[in-house]
């Protein structure tokens, strides 16, 4: 049956980051799952369904890697999934109070699920998607932190707001 | 075959936080190498047999975890064990910055071998094996931070000092 | 007369780390008052009464600890409390940026007050009120986390929610 | 020609520690530009044109400071300058994490700008200008923390909120 | 009888910054007990006598403080006392991790003693015994750091090792 | 005259991340003298000669840098120089603590000097001198860590070890 691990985010949008714990992620683990976590209190820039189509685009050329939406508490989707593991990128500076304090909560709730910090690559350790959308609304050139697909999206995105 | 991981250290003694770590990957990983390193710049407490023993003795009850001791680079070991992963405990405090380096170098040695952290369980994470040695130095209980049979050769490596 | 401090927080609601830092802190001091500060920018869960009564009740069995709300600047309601001492539960990660500088900008308002930190107990290191409303949200167990009492106003404040 | 740097902020107020910052690059640097950037997601206390009134005045007896409003990425800003550094003050709690990261993120975007970090001094560290907008709503003393033409102006536009 | 508490350190020598600990201390406590350790494993500068002599020399107008030398374990000596509270100034970056990893065994050790951490003021953030030692050895101006008894004692000690 | 600025550091031996700040430090400041300071506490690996020799080679070709030793406080060479500004790499997460220390230390020292910070490009950010000798012990390559000549002396350094 194999190993299988959980990586959660809202990906809005998914960067180059994301996608390298991905496939970090997916040559230790037999199946990896991406579950996009709907947070209710932040309006996102790219619909749910919008980022399940990005993540399936980039992440089409790896077999054992599935992407799924999750609401609700993020243990219960990977108890759902039958998983135990969860795998988070920890970027050096930013990442480590807010994912620590995720960890242990979700340690709380269910101590049979761990959560497997993968430190993220050098030249990501800066980039968050938050970043990215900020550089999208200045027009800042974006192929260093995200796939075509995925700049792509965020320019028409940005093109249309500046239409209203 | 399975997913196979190592968990290093210099393990002088095993503490509960490391058995605690080692039981956790043995969750999520088919097999679990325990690598005792030999860190050619400290003299240890206990000798590489002895540790060998303790932590033989401690994960006896574990049926897919192994000891082993190493030396030269950790990414050696890591390779000529046929495995693509490290485990580490994650102190909140005092390891990140000791950790994250080493795993940084261990990247530009071997891409292709991926640490993955877990954080240290609440009542291990001030834990450690240094601390350990100084509070059997000092007499006190050590109960609470090491198996009982490490406790007794820590009362017996200090009596001995005693006598010198 | 005898020593005084105050422990100062929002209490939205009061959490097990709290009654901890409060119960230490009774056991120091001889007499501890605890001041519900207000935020004029956050909108809290709880009224200020609700959280009157709440910490009322929690602390119902400590002969020493009063609670009251305070209004403005912390310094000066430590002040009028004839008070020169505030206690401060410092959890290992997550606190310590705020709470330093409220503690340096406390010392410049006022440099015969002093905060004291005592650190948050292993436990309860990573609880936090938002937390714990959050967890009411997805309607997670709280015992771990908050008195009965208080987890019943929990239920029944996100009850009402609910229905609206 | 010589050596141009640039020291950014919003500076909602400028406060003495700004003030430190920009007097220490005008000894090292020949000339330096304080570059007020507007962040279009945030309502600003001061318009940008008391703003600049504000730094005119406190930097008028520096001859080879000029003081100017920034829109759009600072590294085109810097860029427009015929610049190539930008001096920023850090401060040895609260700015090291964003702070990095924005150092980053302008490095990529354009690798020949350098960012310079300076030590806030000692008795500036915690100061903030969200800190000084705070203790100003309150009434409290504003003297160390900012010039006296800035403190006015703050006990000015708080009178004015009150009257509303 | 009254709140006691107990102010620990090496004091070799005793700094500016120790001092000012000693002082606000004795203003929120009945009694403070200044407790000199020993650390076997380090070779101080300064005989335990010596820095028994500084110590009352420098506390000697407050007359609710008292210095005495501390073997063993720090909860028992704190014990011994009639203690149950120990305060520790804490620097904002140097101290966290060894200050928090120490208070949380000792809480292990004795969970009656509470260790109460005090914030150094600005002036002497970045001050330590090993810092003054060093400057010292090359004949820098100690004025801002020790008390002048101390700076005496200081030069007198480098000027004897000279001769050596 | 034009702005002048130490580049202070061991540089036991110079790294690919050293010579990075040499470098953007020489765009930025008119001269830059690169000084190698003697600890008397440490034994290097490599002689000051030696050090002054493999400096000297990998900054040949950049004209407004030179090499130079100093010994005693930095803040006395720099003032020997004519210069008032030090530049210093900040890696993002071992560094902070000393080098915040040490800059405090020398403002103390003479305010009149200011240590500039650049932060460590990200392909050098866990690169350091100590890694880059414990690495050549194992016989591990060199390559991305120092220039080619460096890296030669490394390994004959650590032949004539060998043969002891």
């Amino acid at each position: 049956m194999g190993t299988k691990a959980i990586c959660p985010g809202s990906f809005d949008p998914v960067t180059h980051g994301h996608l390298d714990i991905i496939r970090r992620a997916a040559r230790t683990f037999d199946h990896v799952v991406v579950a996009i976590l709907s947070n209710p209190r932040k309006q996102p820039l790219f619909t749910l369904q919008e980022r399940l189509e990005m993540l399936g685009e980039v992440t089409s050329d790896l077999p054992n890697v599935s992407v799924q939406s999750a609401e609700g508490l993020l243990v219960d989707f990977v108890r759902s999934q039958g998983a135990h593991a969860i795998v988070k990128g920890l970027r050096p500076i930013q990442d480590f109070e807010y994912e620590w304090q995720m960890g242990m909560v979700n340690r709380d709730l269910d101590p049979e699920i761990e959560t497997y910090f993968l430190m993220s690559s050098k030249e990501y350790s800066y980039l968050s998607s938050s970043i990215v959308r900020e550089l999208a609304g200045y027009g800042a050139s974006l192929d260093e932190h995200v796939p075509p697909r995925v700049a792509e999206r965020l320019r028409a995105k940005f093109a249309s707001k500046q239409k209203l």
